[in-house]
Parts: C-alpha cells; sequence; structure tokens
C-alpha cells in the first residue's frame, strides 16, 4: 500500500485532536483511499505537557523547520495559529512542494494573497478546510459541490464562542457580562475574549469565505465589524417577544450594486434554519444563482470537529499526491471582476429599533415623523412599560431603507430632549 | 484553455437545467477550472418539446450509443432515468472510459454493484451528488469532507414530495388525501405517487448513503420501508400538542450490534433542525466518530437544484480528466466488515402510540399493564375528548424499548374488545 507522510506543527489543542484521529481511523482511510496515513514529525516548543494521547516519543522535536525539510513528509499541518512563524512556516513549505493544511483564519485573512501566490507558484496544496466552520466542510462545498454556481450570499453563524453566549442570554435571561464570566470559567470563551465577542474571528472567517466564493482578493478593511458585546438581554428578550433570535453573523453578499460583507448582530426570524443554531454550533447559509438556498451545520470548534476537517484536506492532499496533481484545485482563483464594494451607507435593509423615551404625550408622532422624513416606513411597533426612571422602551421594526437614511434618522432622533438614552439599533436578516 | 466534451443523454426538467446552468456558467466554470465545458451532444427521443431554451439543433440527436462513441465527449450525463435503458447507457458509457454522471438513484440502489464494479474495471468516474438530496453536497461531504471518520449515523429527510405533503397537513390542518390532490394538480406530486409517498424513493436513496458511508454492499432487500399514506391530520396534530413533528425520515444507524436502514415516518422533537426543514426541501443528518453531528440542507429536487449538483460533478469529472486522475474517487471502496444487519425486532426506540380506547373505567390501567409486562415504560400520557363513536383517543410516548417487545405488547393490546381501532404506532427519533 502507498502512504504519505505527515509532519505536525503545532501540538496543542487540535494537533492532538488530529493525531488523535489519524491513531484511531487510520486504517479505515487507508481501506478507504489505498493510502496509509503516517505521522512522521510533531514540532512543538512544548514536549512535555500531557495532551492525553500515547505517541511515539521519537516522533516529537522542538526544530519545524527540519520537519518541512524531511523528504519523507509530504503533507505539512500547520495548527500553531497565529500570523508570525506561522507565515514563515507555510511560506517554506509551500516553497519545499510540500501539500500544506492549515487551520489559521488569522493567516489567511491577514496574509491570504501572498500565501495563494506562493502555492501558484510552487504548485503546491493549500488546503485549510478546518479554518472557516470547524468540522463543517463548508469549503469543500463552495469550492466543489456548487462550483457551477455563481454564489449570492452567504450568511455565517461562525463563532461558538459568541453563539454560546447569546444562546445562554436567550435561555437563560443573563446579562452579557455574566455569560461570558461563566463560559470563561468554564472554557468555553478565552480569559482574552475580544477576538471572538468583537467579531473579529467571525471577520477572519468571513475574509476566507467571500475570498473563496467571488474570486476576488478581499481582505479585513473591507469588512464592516461589530461584536456582540453590546448586545443586552432586554433586546434578546423584545425581539424574542416579536419572533425573532439576535445572533452575530457573517452576511457576504454579491449583486449588481457591488460587494457588501459585515459582521454584526442581528435579528433573524425563528422560523429560519439558522435561527435553530444553538449554543458553541456553527451554520453557513450559502445561496448560489442553480442551487438556490443551501445550508450547513455543525460544530464550529473544538479538538475533535476541527481534527476531522484537517483530516479531511490530508486525505485530499494524500490523494493529489499519490495522482500526481498537486494543486488539483486552485488555493484561489481569481473569477471575478473587481466589482466594488458596497459602501455602508448605500446597503438596504430592515431594522429593529428600540427608543428610550419619556413618557410624554406627542413624542412617538414625532419620532414616527423623522422616520418618515427619511423614506423609513415602519412595519411594527411594540411599546412596553417602562422599567427605569420614566424612560418608555418603544420598539420599533422597519420596512427596508438605505443605511444612510437610518443613521441619519437616528441622529436626528437621538438628538431630541425627549429621547432619554441613545436608540439601540441592530439589522432584520430576512433571506430574500 | 483546455476544454471538456459533455453529452447528455435524456433532454427532460433535469438535463434542460443542466444544459441551462452550463449555458449560464459555463465561462465562471473556466474562469475557476481552467477548463471550458463544451455540451457537444444532447440525445432524447423527443426532440421536438419546448425545453424553454434556445439549443443549437445540431447538438440534439436520437442516437445516444453514437454519443457515447464520440471521441469529442470525455463526459456522459445520464439523466434518463429508470433502470432499463439508462443501465445499459452507464454500462457502455463506462466501458468506453468514459466519465458519467447521473442522477438516477433507482439504479444506483438496484444495480449498483454491477455498476461499481465496470467503473472500478474500466478505471472510469462514477459521480453520482445528484442522485441524493437534489443540490445539497452530500455525497461529496461524506465521501470527501467527512473521509476521517466512521460514519456512525445518517439521518435524511429525502423526498421533498412527502414532506412537502407533511407540511401542508400540519400548516393547514389537512388530510392526507386533499394534499396529496391538490400537489398532484399543482406539478408537486406524480400523478401515480407511490414511488414517493410509499417511501421507495427514499429508500433509493438511504441505499446510495448507507453504500457509501459504510463501504458495504447495501440492497433494497436490507431496507424496511414504510410511506406516508396512513399519517393521519390528527396524529400530526397530537404529535405537536406534545412539541414533535413527523417527518418521513431515511434512517442510517452502524454501531456495535450491527447496522440498521430503515425509511418510516418518526416524530422528531421541533427543537432539531431536522424539524424546521418544510416544504419540498431535504436536509441529511451525518454524525460522524469525529465531527460528532452534522448536518446539510437545500433543495432536495427541481431542476436547478438538481442540475447544479450535476454540473459540480461534471466539474469534478473534467478536472480528473485534465489531471489524468480518473477514477480519482472510486465509486465504492469496500471498506467496512460485513457487519450483520440488525433484525427490526431488535431494534430499540422509543415510541408514539395513539389507542382508540373505549370511554370505560380500568381500560387505561389494563393497557399500561400490558405495556409494563413487556418492559415498556411510559413517558407521558395524553388523553384527548373522544371524537367519534365514543373511542377515546389516548396517546403514550414511552421511553426506549426493543420494536419485538412493542409489537408483542400492541398485538395484547389490539386484541382487546375496549380497544376500538388497531394502536397507530410511530417511532420517536431522539438523535442522542
Amino acid at each position: 500500500m502507498k502512504s504519505i507522510g505527515i509532519g505536525i506543527l503545532g501540538f496543542g489543542t487540535v494537533g492532538a485532536g488530529v493525531v488523535e484521529g489519524l491513531l484511531k481511523n487510520g486504517d479505515l482511510i487507508a481501506a478507504r483511499t489505498g493510502i496509509q496515513p503516517v505521522i512522521r514529525a510533531i514540532a512543538d516548543l512544548d514536549l512535555e505537557s500531557d495532551r492525553g494521547i500515547e505517541v511515539d516519543r521519537a516522533l516529537l522535536t522542538t526544530d519545524a523547520a527540519a520537519v518541512i525539510r524531511d523528504p519523507e513528509i509530504q503533507v505539512i499541518v500547520e495548527l500553531i495559529g497565529g500570523t508570525g512563524i506561522a507565515r514563515t512556516l507555510v511560506l517554506d513549505a509551500l516553497k519545499a512542494g510540500k501539500s500544506v493544511v492549515t487551520a489559521n483564519k488569522a493567516l489567511l485573512a491577514e496574509h491570504g494573497p501572498e500565501l495563494y501566490a506562493a502555492a501558484e507558484q510552487y504548485q503546491a496544496d493549500l488546503l485549510f478546510e478546518a479554518s472557516t466552520g470547524g468540522g463543517i466542510p463548508i469549503i469543500r462545498a463552495l469550492r466543489e459541490g456548487l462550483s457551477g454556481n455563481r454564489i449570492e450570499e452567504i450568511c455565517g453563524i461562525l463563532n461558538g464562542t459568541c453563539n454560546y453566549i447569546l444562546t445562554r442570554m436567550e435561555n437563560e435571561k443573563l446579562p452579557f457580562d455574566q455569560v461570558l464570566r461563566e463560559a470563561q470559567e468554564a472554557g468555553y470563551a478565552e480569559a482574552e475574549p475580544s477576538l471572538d465577542i468583537d467579531g473579529f474571528d467571525t471577520a477572519h472567517k468571513a475574509v476566507v469565505l467571500a475570498t473563496l466564493a467571488f474570486g476576488r482578493s478581499i481582505n479585513m478593511d473591507d469588512v464592516a465589524v461589530q461584536g456582540i458585546r453590546e448586545v443586552s438581554a432586554t433586546d434578546i428578550e423584545y425581539a424574542a417577544e416579536l419572533g425573532y433570535r439576535i445572533k452575530l453573523l457573517a452576511v457576504i453578499k454579491q449583486n449588481g450594486h457591488g460587494v457588501e460583507i459585515g459582521v454584526y448582530p442581528a435579528l433573524i426570524t425563528r422560523q429560519h434554519m439558522l435561527a435553530s443554531v444553538s449554543h458553541a454550533f456553527n451554520a453557513v447559509l450559502v445561496r448560489g444563482d442553480i442551487v438556490g438556498e443551501t445550508l450547513y451545520y455543525g460544530q464550529g470548534a473544538g479538538r475533535a470537529a476541527t481534527a476531522s476537517a484537517v483530516i479531511g484536506d490530508i486525505v485530499d492532499a494524500a490523494r493529489n499526491h499519490v495522482g500526481e496533481t498537486p494543486y488539483r484545485i486552485p488555493a484561489f482563483v481569481p473569477c471575478s471582476p473587481e466589482v466594488a464594494l458596497r459602501a455602508p451607507e448605500d446597503i438596504v435593509t430592515r431594522y429593529y429599533l428600540r427608543l428610550s423615551l419619556k413618557d410624554e404625550p406627542g413624542i412617538f408622532a414625532l419620532v414616527a415623523q423623522m422616520l418618515a422624513g427619511h423614506n423609513i416606513n415602519i412595519a411594527s411597533v411594540m411599546q412596553k412599560e417602562a422599567r427605569t426612571c420614566g424612560a418608555v422602551p418603544v420598539i420599533i421594526l422597519t420596512h427596508s431603507a438605505c443605511e444612510g437614511e437610518f443613521r441619519a434618522a437616528l441622529a436626528e432622533i437621538d438628538a431630541l430632549d425627549q429621547v432619554l438614552a441613545p436608540t439601540v439599533c441592530y439589522r432584520i436578516e430576512d433571506f430574500t
């Protein structure tokens, strides 16, 4: 039987999961593919910590460069993370003609063009299924399953930590700070949680998906990013009363008007499949011009799920190696005219607004008039009894209008003396 | 630029969709892959009907054999359907070393081993993404994305007609016969609906998925099939009151006890993603031993969605042709010991029972005693007011027990004079 030599760089959570998965199912993979996967080296600076699996100590090394040079190793798996040494090692591996498998979304989002160019130059596989959506084979679906489609929209719940926090806030009616603290204590959120809760991790993944879907270069500056730090249990509760859930979404759209990429908390109707995605699960909706709406769901992070995606890529790389078709599917193919990114103010959407109004006659009429003055139609209104200091919460769901008009209207409204706190405002995603 | 010659056999709904899709996005595919797809022939007995697309008449022919022989054609797309001439043509094409793309689940379910053997013998691609789940790239997910996983469970809503009927029955509280009639009038169901509503189409797809997932030969006789003809609006309503929906499921499980493959209407909790799959949509849950639970959702049938899957396979075949790696991924790989199929009576599951009891004291106690006598625990009971002729509907949800015990208990119960109609009985799928 043929075999494929694998070198793993980074023996952390996912690295250990990959080793465990290959030890468990290596023979099954060999039966399925005719190629036996063989781990030939594992590089990490820490060779002592217990990873909960038995590994031949002779495989362990601190010398990543030697792993890349090893002629017995055809596939380099980069699981170090970050954009420093990981970038250098991935480039070195591609230069050496090795297939590279990585889970590193930050690296792809920030240095994608350089890596894609190196993969092309050296005709080496650069595979990154595990970078986005954890165990969900979403990269493969976009790149292969839907290869006949022009991608019109991708909408994803891509960060398990945020979705876990929002789910618990809704189910248990708890405030953000408390759920975050408990999530940190339970290991569901990092001690430094900003990458997750401020939306940057989701934005990294949005860049990876948009680059792939549209065949054009996208970078982090193209993404408007808003996290979930400001989402209150109050708004989650009101949204629920109106039949909606608040989710942190990566929204990627392309139409005749241009490309739009954003990360923000938004309301989605509870009837939609994405609304059923709870706790640390991820899901990605993809709309193609031929296939229509498709959706992919699974565990978006964690040792085993991410390892599953990495191993799927290792198998792919192994098949390409044996078939002598490295770079069978390019890491990046420019295939879309450079359609302009849409200016945020031009984006047309519906909104959820929560106003804090003084309890006086005539104020709602004033607000309604200001919205109308900016061509914003009200779809529904819910007025609640005052909770604090005389501020009456009024929730408005609007019809669609330009974001620019919304901002102008809200600036006027929030300047009123009778408006006691800045108006809270979230988009409603309708998936039309 | 390289090109790939495509011959289409069968110019019906899907055939026209494939032609339309290739005309629309052929240049995009060429940009993505470096390979221009070129339709070189379209064979059908009917060359006159209007398919709603403009096609060069010189491409049309009634001679399918000539299409297969054409040296300019590398990919044969079989969209004739059925197991007669389609089988012969697919075998001929494989023998001629052509890549074959098919959407024909009946053919695969009934003649799979013969076709898989021919593909192997002639080292020719046999691709069938469109056979199952319409536009959902589920075959690719199983075969490539999850290639590192042992598949433990697949549970799918795989027939759009049945799901459409069940959705309307629930939403509009209508009886089966009326919804079926209206679906037929609207073109959502065939004039001869048995293949769909009696579960055979779902069973064909279950055979395709199980064969692939388990790497063992499965045939239609291995599948216990029950359709939705007997599902009543009453049971749908009671299930809803208890927090469940009734869906026609293909259930495929493999564990230490063996393999279990069945098609039947079952209750699933409304919290589960599969319960949100409504109307003609399809979804497939796949549980792998490493990745855990994943789910794939999209349009399960129809001209465009099925065409998307066919075109994805054409692209794959084109890449394999250009890379000189035909048969890169075998159509079938035996990779699983021949684990025995589980006898239905050994299958352990929960049940929904609807009994029609005479309104007399002590009967429920008698029924409960008979269930207990077969080690069947009651999880919950709902007694409704009598609707007809004094029969009191009593709904029981049970804890798990063997199907054999259930059957024995129900035989005893239904023999009671005070039981006025045969007990209605559906499985509850818990996805544990």
